[in-house]
């Protein structure tokens, strides 16, 4: 049985926490933070009533073995930082981490001997992908990445989309790519290039989030391919984050570090 | 029966008529032309005995229902003449036509009162994708076109892909596409821009000749795709361009005319 | 400006309708039908105050151009009877009329001059699909389907891909496809056998509903794939059958039909 | 600078291999085996002349670092217990080794310090993606296969769909797949089922040889898929072979036990 403890429980992705949580017999949910914490919660979201709930961090006096926190970039680093001085493991999806803040978690968690997570993406199928893409790379060395949004998103490419090439670019061999003498005879129709990988971006209505790492070697090609339907699916994320964190002894940096 | 004469017959396409022809067993060959003709050919290429071989135009002396011409640039315009005057419908392969010369043949094929076709792709799916891409885009005004072609391929974005983003064009609804204040922040990954329909193309080892043409709307997307493996699918085309002529009496432009 | 009758007005579908024709400037909502009808609903559904709203079909008596119809299957067919009898083209997403109901409403909708629509799925997308595979199904009779869906859904194949099968079936030359002397060394995976059409059925979850139709041909390939994301998709398809049924003057069965 | 010697040599896949090895600096051919060796082959193949061709096994007299062996199911054996015992690395693609041949010769490699590989599909994106697949499964136990192929293709479902089903079994958690009470409307339609993996064969003209791995949780989808144009592809993979069994000391089967 893993205690948890949820920081930013009433929040959107608070609640689908709870939920997570509550349909998982390994795991108990113990306390919650949150500046309008109230009693009353422990009704509309159904929790426990052992369960205690804190409007600040510094009344926070119940012990877990990990500290969910979804809450805002002005708080996680108190936040982490009172976690692993209390012996609760970090699993983060909040953002607005500086390098120097994660670097003294970092070391903090290691003095402390204690396993962490911070996630910018907690997508499963994402984190797989670009894991996958970064193995296949050494194999195939041609590789170009497509990206499909709803038509809402204003910037283009995704952050999945640039950090799978990222992760592709630290391990291909040195590689031109394609015809010598390429001419586009409609501007721009070859995409972005990110040392030498193209990027596509489509925005389409309809659509949600997609991404495609197309790997072509002669006379054979791979293709790996997610799609996220569903803001949903980042609690199988946290799920493994939570289960994985027990296990280490450090605070990790991306899901696909611990995977 | 039809009874069909080819010029080109021993070039790389003529060659793959001929196995076409004589595979179908509502289509006769009775004459060939080519500068090397030689009845040594009638051999080599399994063709039948009381099949006439011709080097020169002026020479032809059989009559057919439909002339199939894959010759080259400099005599498919004489070709074309020849067989209009002569009675037989042209089903041409071969490009380098002027507008004009169309223009003249198709009067020719009008005051003949006999069909034709000149198609420069003869690829059944290409064709069907582009037709289905123009008839979707009535109802779907949101698209984006991605090619993918071996990375031998010099040109992008492909003809189908551009052609098919022509004829989505002429019958769209006018239309602003995509989020007003769009940023990219790696430059050109939303691909070139043809009147406001974004083409993405792909270079990759590997892959053969495929486009897809992708339609979003509220909650739902449509896709059509197409898969060249192999330039013998062109005679499944040829073979629907023999049948069609027999039933028009106009010179068409483009096989998906006649479908 | 076309005006517009909803029957079932506060029912899920209902209420997608309300927004659609709201969202329309060409479409005037003029009347609606619920058993619960209550004008308090005018403010709940942001309705405008000069439409009028009905709790049982003999009080209707306002007139429309078009009756669109998302109610239950006991009360449709009095419904769309009492539309055309007040010269109101039905539009209808209720299923549960009877063949005899049919043609009767049929025989109805021709002696008043009427135009119609009845549409078991109004997935523009979905519909597309359907026409344009029995369409290639003429050029590239060998061809599979494959469905995919949620693995809450219980009943395999989907309607759509039966009723693709069946249109494709209607079409297609005789034809025997595949290797005479298959054998499955694991029972089944050749999928389902709809008069020689093969059809896989895909339950996973995090997939909603998705179809694709593959067409082979020698060298080359067509593929048609929808995805419906959401159910929002459909009214589009209603919005269609609006505009369309003003325009014809017989009562349709199936959007396809009449796009 | 890698010695090879190539058994097989004026075969198929052995004149592939030769090309590969000529366009490999790094590689350099030493000798070739083939019961109808003949110096003449030189000229043939493009040899350099201080290469060695023989007939018999018994006569082979040069030393390479590493032995190909794309021969028959009646000479492996002998060929690559010679190949160990002469301290040649065996990367073998010829098919017909018993278990117990196997089990003697693995023995006999370890005893000899010796690495080596026994490898049914040298096709790097069918083994990446068998590969890819066992490690996703751990995370989404919800997994469908579905492969397609020419319709020349009696069999279904293929080696590396069945192989793919059989690695995934292996890892994935106790697991009830779909809906309890799934019912078929059309028999079959739900594929084959591997221990609760369903197996899905398409077979059309046009295909070449493709494979789809399917997972889905919730909100989500991770698609892998490998397409094999061509049987050039299995260079790579031999390339690679070649180069993994110079670091380590046992014989592998399975290319993908060494990426």
């Amino acid at each position: 049985m893993i205690k948890v403890f949820l920081a930013g429980y009433n929040g959107s992705m608070g609640q689908k926490a709870i939920k997570m949580i509550q349909a998982n017999d390994d795991f108990k949910l113990v306390g919650g933070l949150a500046p309008s914490a109230n009693d009353s919660d422990k009704n509309k979201y159904q929790l426990s009533n052992d369960m205690k709930l804190f409007n600040n961090l510094s009344d926070v006096n119940v012990s877990a073995d990990v500290w969910v926190d979804f809450t805002v970039p002005s708080s996680v680093y108190e936040n982490v930082k009172f976690a692993i001085e209390h012996g609760m493991r970090p699993v983060v999806g909040t953002t607005g981490l500086s390098d120097s803040q994660l670097d003294e978690l970092k070391s903090m968690a290691k003095s402390h001997n204690l396993g962490g997570l911070i996630a910018p993406n907690f997508g499963l199928s994402a984190v797989l992908l670009m894991k996958f893409a970064q193995e296949a790379a050494q194999y195939f060395p041609d590789v170009e990445i497509i990206e499909m949004h709803h038509d809402d998103k204003k910037d283009a490419p995704s952050g999945t989309a640039l950090n799978t090439a990222k992760l592709i670019d630290k391990v291909r061999p040195a590689h031109e790519q394609g015809a010598d003498d390429n001419v586009e005879t409609l501007d721009h129709v070859r995409g972005g290039d990110y040392n030498g990988i193209r990027i596509h971006a489509v925005r389409l209505p309809g659509y949600v989030a997609h991404e495609q790492v197309l790997f072509g070697g002669t006379g054979e090609a791979l293709t790996i391919r997610q799609d996220s339907f569903d803001r949903g699916s980042f609690m199988n994320g946290v799920k493994i984050g939570i289960e994985k964190v027990m296990n280490i002894s450090e605070l990790v940096v991306g899901l696909e570090n611990i995977m």
